[in-house]
């Protein structure tokens, strides 16, 4: 095998070629200060616009409600401390999930230093958040909720609306938060009609280059920046704009979304044949993502094996895969949200995340479980083995 | 005139043809997560360090205490909040100066509704800070200075020596945090050697791309983050790594500092014959950049004019210049450094900043005086002009 099988993609994408070209564009020929006033500022400031049109169109919602940033983690912080400083009477606790990305989970730890009361929902086996426990825990305090619409190491999806209809019953005023980085681009979604205030988006999950996200906040939610300057992002987002990453990310984004059922169709049919082509040709592996998970993430375990052993004989291959997600992969420590889905440890420790696009092909999925089958008997750690 | 001329350099500058192709190549082949264990993310990883690696040896410190932003604004948010919320106890009094860019101006503003207090510098006529009053200000209590090396509006070079030896005189705690955005890669700046602490620089003005900066913190600084998240970067900036917009940084500080005094003697050229032709052509002008300000920036005032009309007329002829700094030429305000350097209203309501890049040319020069020969009188404002 000599191409690459890049089955990673909930880490990082490969950019669209059109993506590429566009970039290339923009560095060469619009590479103007949109601040500036002359026409090179005025160009870079239209295709800024054009982005966020693109941006704001795909999620049903108006341009000046979207904000760009520097990237998904930027925009978690962005929403999330953005809103609480500018809201401080709104209340002083908070509610977010034990399976939320490190930059949601160290900017409540962050607050939870600052004077916030955080609290951090269960999940069941499937990794879904505990309605009941949701529900008891909004209180007149609440000011926030955080949850992300799909987990970036098992693709579980939250019920949204569900989410939405308890906050309100319980307390209207709660302001909710979702970090949709793992799902923009690959589901549907409408903040505005959801009953959502708050969204996280980023550019390099949906092939657009890295360095560049969007927080999209409903008209009605006053933010704070959290980076101080110039004033660019009508106030809210100082620095001067990343065009040509802006740029890229609106082509991205008009890209994806125009072949949004199309590639939903596709991934999910990858997914369904890495499934039945492992049944026949494994032995031994747990599917720690759920049956109605999001078809881009396929989290699986292979007991007595070490996750990275196997990682470095795919990637022999060619074959590029994850343990845990890529933020915390560095981190020797077990996963937080195989631990939340109470994944055996023998298990966890075997677990490979397995992330599509819909620039995977079926040979790709067919060429990974050869691999793989060739590969396991020879990893396995037989000493000491009880069965 | 059909080519460009473009004259608006301290705004921003066009990538290098070569940075651009660079950030085509990552993008299309480096396109793995820093954070992922395979080879794709390792080989992006590398790029990081040699961009680190370069950038480190241009300051002459080590690649350690570099750490990479998404530009200039968030590198002075970072040195300054991250400094003070690493040392509390280090006090709370913060000195600037009167003609920093807003993004240590607003974080002043933000410290200051926090807790701090800060003091701001006044400048004389050329821009340079009163030493005497920085003697003054001064206390156990001064946990930070924060002053620009060349001012962005009218390159104004502050006396780093000077500054630091009157801060060890006084305070030896107290932590010098320089920025350096408009200085670096035009001037030689060893901060270590210069006893400075805290540093910040930014890609785009260096003929890299816009989205990328950096903070230099000597070793023996404790700094926290602002943005919370994965861990990236030694724990100090969270979010993927901006991969090709770093690795475009690093090329362009390698090639800009590979060039950085024959660059210097040119542009200085550039400046001097534009003096001198301006001298020769236009009959009233007044140039509010003092005589030994960085050559790269010259702000000079065409009285009895307003500088956005000569701005667009000069635009039409395909020269790109500025009114006060791009940063905040949109806001309708009156500039804050030509206030504080005393500059007439009559006078600062005609300000351009033509700023140079090694890019440009003599005749780039010739021609902008040939323009400003025509334009000029065609745009005085004669009504109720007294004489």
């Amino acid at each position: 095998m000599e191409r690459d099988i890049y089955l990673d993609n909930s880490a990082t994408t490969r950019p669209y070629d059109e993506v590429i070209d566009y970039i290339n564009y923009i560095n060469a020929s619009v590479y103007g200060n949109p601040s500036s006033l002359h026409t090179k500022g005025i160009e870079a400031e239209r295709l800024i616009k054009k982005a966020r049109d693109i941006i704001a169109g795909s999620l049903g919602v108006e341009g000046r409600e979207v904000y760009f940033t520097s990237g998904g983690t930027e925009s978690n912080n962005l929403a999330i401390i953005g809103y609480l400083s500018a809201n401080p009477r709104k209340g002083r606790h908070v509610i977010t999930s034990k399976i939320e990305h490190p930059s949601v989970l160290e900017t409540c730890r962050h607050l939870a230093e600052n004077g916030y009361r955080v609290d951090y929902l269960d999940v069941d086996s499937k990794g879904i958040i505990n309605l009941e426990q949701l529900r008891d825990a909004i209180n007149e305090d609440t000011a926030l909720i955080s949850i992300m619409v799909v987990n970036n190491e098992i693709g579980s999806v939250q019920p949204v609306e569900e989410i939405v209809k308890i906050k309100n019953a319980v307390n209207r005023n709660t302001v909710l938060h979702m970090d949709a980085i793992q799902a923009y681009g690959k589901i549907k979604l409408n903040p505005k009609k959801l009953g959502i205030d708050l969204l996280s988006i980023s550019s390099h999950k949906i092939h657009g280059p890295k360095g560049v996200g969007a927080v999209w906040a409903n008209k009605t939610i006053r933010l704070k920046p959290i980076l101080f300057g110039g004033g660019q992002e009508s106030l809210i987002r100082s620095g001067t704009e990343n065009v040509s990453g802006i740029g890229g990310f609106g082509m991205a984004s008009e890209m994806i979304f125009q072949r949004l059922e199309e590639n939903f169709k596709k991934v999910a049919g990858l997914k369904s044949l890495f499934l039945k082509r492992l049944e026949e040709e494994i032995d031994d592996f747990h599917v720690n993502s759920p049956e109605d998970a999001s078809p881009y993430i396929l989290n699986i375990s292979f007991p007595d094996l070490k996750a990275e052993v196997l990682l470095h004989h795919l990637e022999e291959k060619g074959i590029y895969v994850s343990t845990g997600s890529a933020c915390s992969s560095r981190k020797d420590t077990r996963s937080h949200v195989l631990q939340a889905i109470n994944v055996d440890k023998c298990y966890a420790e075997g677990a490979i995340r397995f992330s599509f696009s819909s620039l995977n092909t079926e040979q790709d999925v067919l060429d990974t479980i050869d691999a793989l089958k060739v590969i396991i008997p020879k990893i396995k750690i037989h000493k000491n083995r009880r069965r």
